[in-house]
């Protein structure tokens, strides 16, 4: 062995990004993005949303079992996770701060192997209890206690706001984590699936998965989508905005899929949700009457291009229209992905194998160090 | 388009654990384990261990320049992280608890994109602070400042104990901290560069991988070692220990490798530093002498059997001999492992594509929601 010959030349195919690569199976979710279609656990996106909330569908990522009638009130944010927010800057990112939060939640519970649905429970009703303090702290305010009496999402409000939700608000904004729950080998998903392989926790496991979820080429940018829409204004001006928009080259935010070349299941699940509110908020009249219109031009003039309304064009204005500001929306998306996430760590768990790829070297060849 | 049409078989190949799936490209180490060779950016690791430090290996790892005399002082822990960490139980895991420090560190300091050499050393140079601050205030005492002159290994030390080490124990950890720095594509690493290809903050990156290095198949399992030497209590024992535990199928820790056939270059240069030291920690003189003992009857009963000594054998001899607790060796190999995860980060950074593997929908097929 001469530990200065030169590196053999690496023939193993190489898979860049690992696109197209199976890395593992799972019987949570099947996406078939030509036609339009979201299965969880075989069940229609649509129908979970029209016939239940967010901690049935949990229970069912989780165990296998539908409960329609399931609830999952937000539980108490501990001690520790509080000092931990509270010691953070006021201007923080917010899923800098709820990563933080599921870390000492970890630290303070130490999950054991192989991660539960009991621990996905705890884990998910924790979360959007720090999330809704650290809005509050940051702002000045006092975190408030949870509502015992109020399912998830609701829960999640009351303690964002301190008063109790509309109940059109909070089955809107429950419509919008049905949707976020699950959406298979996301790169967040994965890596809760790489960490969980190690025989790690799952909070280690969620903590990953926020970071992951926190780049926006995987978490998206949908404070753009509320930019556009806030720049139309009003529903009257959305024909004009739209069409000077296109002629212009400017990208329409919310339209458009790298999975589905069909309309969006999510978008047409929360549309359907939207469309059947009484007192719908105004961010939701405007944004459907943007969403008629660009539908219309974007087939108008690309009638090649398959430029449907994809889940963020819709997550905006559920998100603003239940009051959160932008720069929560991100880490709202990472609260409804806890049952995702969780639910892939127990299915890792319960058939584990360790997820290591190779890695191809392409560096300087074997050189000594005394003529550096 | 029917949404109760069963999913279609899926044919793509499935490689499970993506073992032998080349993921990604690196310069930063090669690893040859029929040769028992590992090289970072070329250079021999026992050539790295004998002329360089923890903070020249750190620096050729994120910037590929040989500073020889490269200097990387501790940095203080900040405020906040320091209030997250009192906040934990004195219990907690000290994985946790860096992985908090490293999460809070990451809120206050809000790395830009894209990973940096910059972001690298701050980081490096503060998580060895953090643990050292967990490892005093769980035990009731307070935190050490960091001293400037020391660099990072006599640094961390230094906090730990709160005097300064001697000079051959600061060596001797600071090779174990080389030996560590970078290992390719394992489950960690891979960790860290899925999640900076979304384009997310190195924090975020090191937060997950610290989370992936906790589960005992890629951590491992240090404190065995620690237990089995502890067993055999005196040199003269060794040979005795040794020859029963193989009669009676024991498993000696710190043996054989998943990438090694030869000789661990790792132990190599651990050993050899370990031997040079004129006041040897009794643990290391133990050590030596059940691994003399160890080799001879591996390769006596099991002469096809590949079995050398692995870098987790030296491992526990080094950290017990400079006085880390055995719960804390897993963190201490995360403090090492931070050049590679962040080397990993700037390199995936520099020429990022996103990482997301598909996955096999192996589920119940389409069924209606209303026959639950």
């Amino acid at each position: 062995m001469s530990e200065l010959a030169a590196a053999p030349a690496d023939t193993r195919p190489y898979s860049p990004g690992l696109e197209g690569v199976i890395a593992g199976e799972t019987s949570l979710s099947y996406i078939d993005g030509e036609a339009g279609r979201l299965l969880y656990r075989g069940y229609p996106i649509g129908e979970l949303v029209h016939r239940g909330s967010y901690a049935a569908i949990a229970e069912l990522l989780w165990t296998g079992e539908w409960i329609a009638d399931a609830k999952l009130p937000c539980l108490p944010v501990s001690e520790p996770v509080l000092t931990a927010l509270r010691a953070l800057p006021a201007d923080a990112r917010p899923m800098d701060a709820l990563r933080t939060a599921v870390s000492v939640w970890g630290a303070v519970t130490n999950p054991s192997w192989p991660p539960t649905p009991e621990q996905a429970r705890a884990l998910t009703a924790s979360s959007p209890s720090a999330l809704a303090a650290f809005a509050r702290i940051r702002q000045g305010l006092e975190p408030v206690a949870p509502d015992p009496d109020l399912d998830l999402v609701a829960g999640f409000l009351y303690q964002l706001n301190g008063v109790k939700p509309e109940a059109e608000a909070a089955r809107a904004l429950d419509a919008y984590f049905v949707v976020g729950a699950e959406h298979g080998f996301n790169a967040s998903t994965f890596t809760a699936r790489v960490i969980t392989s190690t025989r790690s926790d799952i909070a280690s496991a969620v903590c990953g998965a926020i970071g992951a979820m926190k780049g926006p080429l995987h978490g998206g940018a949908p404070s753009e989508v509320v930019e556009q829409i806030h720049e139309v204004g009003s529903p009257e001006r959305a024909e004009a905005w739209v069409r000077d928009a296109i002629a212009n080259n400017v990208r329409l935010m919310g339209f458009g899929h790298r999975v589905y070349r069909a309309y969006d299941p999510r978008a047409a699940a929360l549309r359907e949700v939207a469309e059947s509110m009484e007192h719908k908020p105004d961010w939701l009249e405007l944004a459907i009457a943007v969403e008629d219109v660009a539908l219309r031009v974007l087939a108008e003039k690309h009638p090649d291009r398959a430029l449907k309304t994809n889940v963020e064009f819709y997550a905006a204005p559920v998100l603003m229209g239940v009051g959160l500001k932008p720069d929560l929306f991100p880490a709202a998306f990472a609260l409804a992905r806890h049952a995702g996430w969780t639910a892939h760590a127990i299915e890792q768990g319960a058939n584990n194998r360790l997820i290591r790829p190779d890695v191809r070297y392409v560096g300087p060849g074997a050189r000594p160090l005394a003529e550096a």
